[in-house]
C-alpha cells in the first residue's frame, strides 16, 4: 500500500468485510482493535504485518485503528497532515493521540460501547503489558476484551480475494566474534547462570534484535533493521530457533558451532505450540510449579502459551519483566564500543564530504533536489569499508521540510530542490559491521550575512542545549529522563521547546532505536538507570512550522569520569558522589556543526570552548583518514569548519 | 514510646505474643506485615497507631516489620543509626531500604517463605495501590497474602495486658471562608459535578487533610497537621461525616450550614459497615451496576468495604485513582494564594528576628542549645497573628547534626550547644490560619574570615542550584520531576548530591507535604502537571557527614509568565511553547540567605543578579512590617544582611 492513496470506496468495502467477520465471531465484536504492530513488538514492520495501512490507507509509522460501527485512529501529531491526505474522513475519523481533549482508546470505549459489548483483538499484535491495563479499563466499564486467534485483517484480505504479502524471509548472516566481541555460546551461557538464579525453566525471546544479538546473525527481513524473523527459546537443556522452515542454513550451523552454541531448529510457525506443548510436559513433571520467563512486551499470544493458560488445569509461572537480553544488550562491550567509535570516524568521512559536495552543488547553482541529496549520501556511505545500508529512511528536509520531524520525501511527484536561502535538515545514519549510526547535522546553504537571526539564535540555543547535556556529569544509575530538561533548558528559557526526546539507545550493528533506556521527559518503565558503555542519541531540536527544522544530533557514549579524565568538567571533581560514581558522555559523532549559524554572543565561554574542542577533535580524528585516502579537497574544506571560532 | 528504648528481652516478648496470635489464625501465619501507617495513609500516625514502634522500639518515622520466625525492619539511610540504637540486634534485623543489595520486602519473602504459606496484613494499613502489586508478587511464587480483620499487634498488646493509646479526637474548629475562598458547600457542588461525569454514586474520601480541606474544617489529632481522624461520604443525595460518635458540635453544623453544606453526623468507627451497607443496597437497584470513587490510596479495607466485596454477589464498580480532592486542593484560590504570601511575611519577620537573636547570642559568648534556638523561634511565631503551631518538628541541625536530614535533638540528656564556628541548619514551619510556612536556612555562626572554604563553596552551589530551579522557565503540564536535575546540575558538575527530592507540595494551612505533585528524580505518579497555583517547595542541600549540613529551602508557588511578568527571563520570552504556555515560580518565603556564606566568583551575573534583586525584594516587604512594629534593630540587621553582594 505504501505511497498509494486508496479511494474512500477502497477503505469502505475492506471494513465492510471486516465488520462482517466481527459479527460472524462466536460472540458478535463490538469493536476490533488494529495496532501497528507485527508479533516481536518491532517499531518498525513488515508489509506482511502492514495490516492498519492496508484497512485505512495511512501509511504513517504510528497510529491505532478501532473498528466498531465508526472507523477510528489514534496517531500522533507527526502524522495529522498525512492521515488527512490518506484516508477518507467520511469514513474514518482521526483521534489527535497529543491533544489534551482527546480520550485514549480505552476511555473511549468504555464512553461509547454498552456494558457487555466484546472488544476483539489479535494477542500476536499486543504486548502483555500493553493487554492488562486495557482489559482492566474495559473491565471497570464491564466490556470484554477478547483474544481472537485468526487476524481478522487478513481474514478479510483473504475473504476479498487478495494474496496476503508473504513474510519476508531472507538470508541469515553469522556476524563474527571480532565485531561483536562475545560468542554465542558465552552469550548463552550467561543467560543460562541468570535464569538459574530465577529458577526459570525456560526463556523465550521474542523481540527480533534480541535473537540476533544473542546468536551473533544478522538479517533484513525488517527495512534498515538487520533482524530477521524467528524466536528463540533457552533451557538449560537446548537452545531452539523458531526460523524460516526450520532448516539452518550450514553457514549459520557452522558459525554457531563455532562459537559453542549448540542450536536446534524448528519452524517459525511453530512457537506458539512448542510453547503450549512444553508447558504441558512442564506441569507433568516435579511439584507441577514452573516458571517461564519472557520479556513484558512479548505478545499477549506468546504469554499465554508459555504459561499453557486454558490448556494446563495450573497454568505455569510467567517471569514477565524487562527482557535480561534487552539489559545485556544495552550496555555495549569493549569490542562493540571499539566498533562505534571506528564506524563513527568512517560515518564522518562519508558525511563531511557529502556536505561539501552539497555545498559546492548549491554555491555553483546547480539544482539538488532533497532525495538527490539522500542518495548522493548513500553513496559516500557506500564507499566506506563494512557499510551494510542506512540504518534508517533519510530525512532530507529542506526549508519548511525540516520541521516536519519524521519527514519522508515522496520519490514520486515533484521535487523539493534545496535552495541557495534554504536551512536544510539533514538526519541520517549507517548500519556498519562495526556498528551503527544516527547523525543530524543542521545547514544554513546560502551565505553567512544573508542568515536570517532568529534561525541563527535558535540554531545556538538548539547546540546550547546539545552542549549542556553533551558536557554533563551525573551519578552512576540515574535513568536517562533525569538529564532530558539540561538540553531543553536553553530553549525553554526563551519560551521554545521540541515535541520529541532528547535520547535514544541505539543498537550494535542492530535496531537504530533501541530500549530499554533513553532520554525523554517521559520516564522509561524499564529503564535500569545510566551505566558506562550504554549508546545513546543526543539530539536537541526546535523545528518553526513552514519555515525551518534545527536538529543537532549526535551519537554518545556513557563513560565513567574520573579526576583524570579526558572531560572539560574532570579537573573540577570534589567527589564521587559518595562513592555512586560519576558518569558522562564522550561525543561518537565527528563531524562539525555549521559554524556560520553559530551566534557566538548567545554563548558563555564553557559552551564556546567546548564547541571548539569538539571541532578540533573532529579534525585531528578525521584529518589523518582524508590525508591517507587522498582526500585534500575535503580535508581542506573540513579544516575551515573546524577553524576555531571566536569572539568578535 | 517515643524517645524510650526498649530492652531486647520487651521486645522478643512482644514478639512471642504477635507470634502467638499469627500461629492461631484460621490459617496460621507464616508472616505478618506491620507498616507504618493509619487507616488513612497519613504521613504522621498518632500514637493510637505506632504498632511497629511499639513492638520493635523503633521510633523512626518510616519503616515496615515484617515479623515470621525472624522479624526484620525494612528502613531508609536516615534512620539506620536510630535503629542500631533503638532495637537488640538479637532480635531485629535492619535492611537498608536503599542499598542495591537488600532485597524489597516482597522479593525477601518469596525467596525466604515455602510456597503456600500464608502472609497477614491489617488491610485498614495497606493502601489498595500497595496492596495490589504486593500480592501479584507473592502469587507468583504461590505465597498467599491475606487480610487479617484484626490488628494482631493490637490484639498483642491487650493480650500482654497493656492498655491501647486512645485514638486523640481533639476538637475541630472552623476555617472561615475568608482564609479558604471556597465555602464547602460549593466545593461538595463541584466534587458532585465530577461524580456525574464519572458516573459515580458516591465518593469516598479517606485523607484527612482532604476532609479538612473539603468542609473547611481543622483539627489537631495529628501533631503538626491540623487534621482529625474521619472520613467523608458525599452522594447526590447527601454527605456523611464519620467523626468520633457521630455527634457534630453545634458550631461545626453552624459553620457548615453557613457555607452551604448540610452534613450528616456518623461515629468515626461505622465507616466500613456504612459503607457494606450502602454497597448492598446500590446492588439491589437499578442494572446493579453502580460504581463508588475512592482515591487509589484508600485502604485495601476501605476498597473492599465500598465494594462490597464477599459480601455482595457481584461487587460494584470501583472508580480508584487519584482522588478530585487531591488535584483540587493542589491549586490553591486567589484567596488561599493571597494567605500563603501573607503569612509568609508573618513567617519572614519572625525568622529574622530570631536569626538576628541568634547571632546575638553565640557573638556574645552566650550558650544556645540547639533545642533553645527551636523554642526561641517557636517564641517569635507566636507573636504572629494566627498562627496556629509549627508545621512539623523544627529541625535545628548544628554543625555535624546538620548533616541528618531528619534530625531531632532529644530533650533528654546532653544538648547540643551552638558553637561559634558551627554551621547551623534550620529546617522549620509554621501553621497559620492563611497559609502553612517551611523554611530552611543555613547560617555560619562565626567570623566571615573564618568560614571555611569547602563549605563556602557548597553553600554557594546548592544556593545556585536554587537559584537554577527558582528562576526557571517551563511549559504548562509538564510534570514535576522533569525540573528537578535543574536544581542539582550545579552540584552535580563537582561530584556533589544531596539524596532527598528537591520539591514538595504544601498544603493551605493543612499538611507541610502534600501530593500528588513534587519535584524529585522519581516521578510522582499522580502527578497531574505543574499549573499555576501550585505551591512547592524549592530545597536543594549538601550534606558532608560528621561535619555540616547545607539545605536552603524556599516554598513557591508557580505562576504565568508573559513576557511582561516581573520575572528576571520574561522580557526575553520569544514564544509560549507554541501556545501551551509559559510557567514560573515566584518566591513566597521572606528571609535572606546569609551572605557571608555565598562565594561570589562562583555565581555567573544572571545568578548574582537574581540573589540581589530576591534579597532586595525581601527588604522591601518586610521594611515597612519591622517598621510599623517598631522592631529597628531587627530591620537595621535586616537592612545589612540585604545590602547588595558585589564582586570584589
Amino acid at each position: 500500500m505504501s505511497g498509494e492513496t486508496q479511494t474512500g470506496n477502497m477503505s469502505a468495502q475492506r471494513l465492510k468485510a471486516l465488520r462482517s467477520l466481527m459479527a460472524s465471531q462466536p460472540t458478535p465484536l463490538a469493536a476490533y482493535i488494529i495496532p501497528t504492530a507485527d508479533a516481536h513488538n518491532s517499531e518498525y514492520i513488515a508489509a506482511a504485518d502492514a495490516r492498519r495501512a492496508w484497512l485505512s490507507g495511512f501509511t504513517g509509522s504510528a497510529g491505532t485503528a478501532l473498528v466498531s460501527s465508526r472507523a477510528l485512529m489514534w496517531t500522533d501529531g507527526r502524522y495529522y497532515t498525512q492521515f488527512a491526505r490518506q484516508t477518507d474522513a467520511a469514513v474514518w475519523t482521526l483521534m489527535r493521540q497529543s491533544l489534551p481533549d482527546t480520550p485514549t482508546m480505552d476511555k473511549w470505549i468504555t464512553a461509547n460501547l454498552k456494558k457487555g459489548s466484546v472488544v476483539g483483538v489479535d494477542p500476536r499484535t499486543i504486548s502483555r503489558e500493553e493487554w492488562t491495563p486495557l482489559q482492566a479499563s474495559l473491565a471497570q466499564a464491564k466490556i470484554k476484551l477478547v483474544a481472537v486467534q485468526k487476524n481478522l485483517v487478513d481474514e478479510a484480505r483473504s475473504v476479498m480475494g487478495e494474496k496476503l504479502p508473504p513474510r519476508p524471509c531472507n538470508e541469515v548472516v553469522p556476524l563474527p566474534v571480532e565485531y561483536t566481541g562475545k560468542p554465542a555460546g558465552q552469550k548463552i551461557k550467561e543467560l543460562r547462570e541468570k535464569m538459574i538464579e530465577k529458577k526459570a525453566e525456560a526463556l523465550v525471546i521474542t523481540a527480533l534484535d534480541e535473537v540476533a544479538y544473542t546468536l551473533n546473525l544478522r538479517g533484513s527481513d525488517i527495512e534498515y533493521n538487520p533482524v530477521f524473523f524467528s524466536y528463540l527459546l533457552i533451557t538449560q537443556a537446548k537452545v531452539v530457533l523458531f526460523w524460516a522452515n526450520g532448516h539452518l542454513p550450514p553457514t549459520v550451523v557452522d558459525h554457531l558451532k563455532g562459537e559453542g552454541a549448540e542450536v536446534e531448529g524448528r519452524a517459525y510457525d511453530e512457537i506458539l505450540n512448542y510453547l503450549i506443548e512444553q508447558a504441558k510436559n512442564l506441569s507433568r513433571t516435579g511439584d507441577g510449579d514452573h516458571s517461564i520467563w519472557l520479556s513484558s512486551d512479548a505478545s499477549e499470544a506468546v504469554h499465554r502459551a508459555a504459561s499453557g493458560e486454558g490448556v494446563i488445569e495450573k497454568p505455569l509461572n510467567l517471569i514477565s519483566e524487562v527482557s535480561p537480553v534487552a539489559l545485556a544488550k544495552l550496555v555495549k562491550n569493549e569490542v562493540e564500543l571499539e566498533g562505534f567509535r571506528k564506524c563513527h570516524i568512517k560515518d564522518g568521512v562519508a558525511v563531511v564530504r557529502f556536505l561539501r559536495w552539497l555545498h559546492e552543488q548549491i554555491s555553483a547553482g546547480n539544482n539538488v533536489t532533497e532525495i538527490q541529496a539522500a542518495d548522493k549520501l548513500l553513496e559516500f556511505r557506500k564507499e566506506e569499508k563494512d557499510f551494510m545500508g542506512p540504518s534508517f529512511e533519510t530525512i532530507p528536509g529542506a526549508g519548511e521540510n525540516g520541521a516536519i520531524i519524521h519527514y519522508s520525501p515522496s520519490r514520486e511527484g515533484e521535487q523539493r530542490v534545496i535552495k541557495p536561502d534554504d536551512v536544510f535538515l539533514l538526519d541520517s545514519g549507517g548500519q556498519y559491521k562495526d556498528g551503527t549510526t544516527d547523525i543530524t547535522r543542521t545547514r544554513y546553504m546560502g551565505a553567512p550575512d544573508k542568515i536570517p537571526g532568529p534561525f541563527k539564535a535558535a540554531f545556538t540555543r538548539v547546540l546550547r542545549g546539545q552542549a549542556a547535556l553533551g558536557s554533563a556529569l551525573f551519578p552512576k544509575g540515574v535513568k536517562g529522563n533525569v538529564l532530558d530538561s539540561l538540553a531543553r533548558r536553553p530553549l525553554w528559557e526563551v519560551g521554545m521547546d521540541y515535541a520529541h526526546g532528547t535520547g535514544h539507545g541505539v543498537g550494535h550493528c542492530l535496531n537504530v532505536h533501541e530500549g530499554p533506556a533513553g532520554v525523554s521527559w517521559r520516564p522509561y518503565p524499564h529503564d535500569p538507570g545510566l551505566a558506562p558503555g550504554q549508546v545513546l542519541s543526543n539530539e536537541p531540536g526546535y523545528y518553526k512550522v513552514g519555515e525551518y527544522g534545527i536538529r543537532h544530533e549526535d551519537l554518545v557514549e556513557i563513560v565513567a569520569i574520573t579526576k583524570d579524565s579526558d572531560h572539560p568538567k574532570a579537573a573540577n571533581l570534589l567527589d564521587d558522589y559518595d562513592g555512586r560514581g560519576v558518569l558522562g558522555f564522550s561525543t561518537l559523532t565527528m563531524v562539525p556543526h555549521h559554524r556560520i549559524c553559530i551566534a557566538v554572543d548567545l554563548l558563555d565561554d564553557f559552551e564556546l570552548a567546548y564547541i571548539n574542542g569538539y571541532h578540533q577533535r573532529v579534525l585531528r580524528t578525521l584529518e589523518p583518514v582524508l590525508q591517507q585516502r587522498g582526500l585534500v579537497e575535503d580535508l581542506d574544506w573540513l579544516k575551515a569548519e573546524c577553524a576555531p571560532i571566536t569572539r568578535e
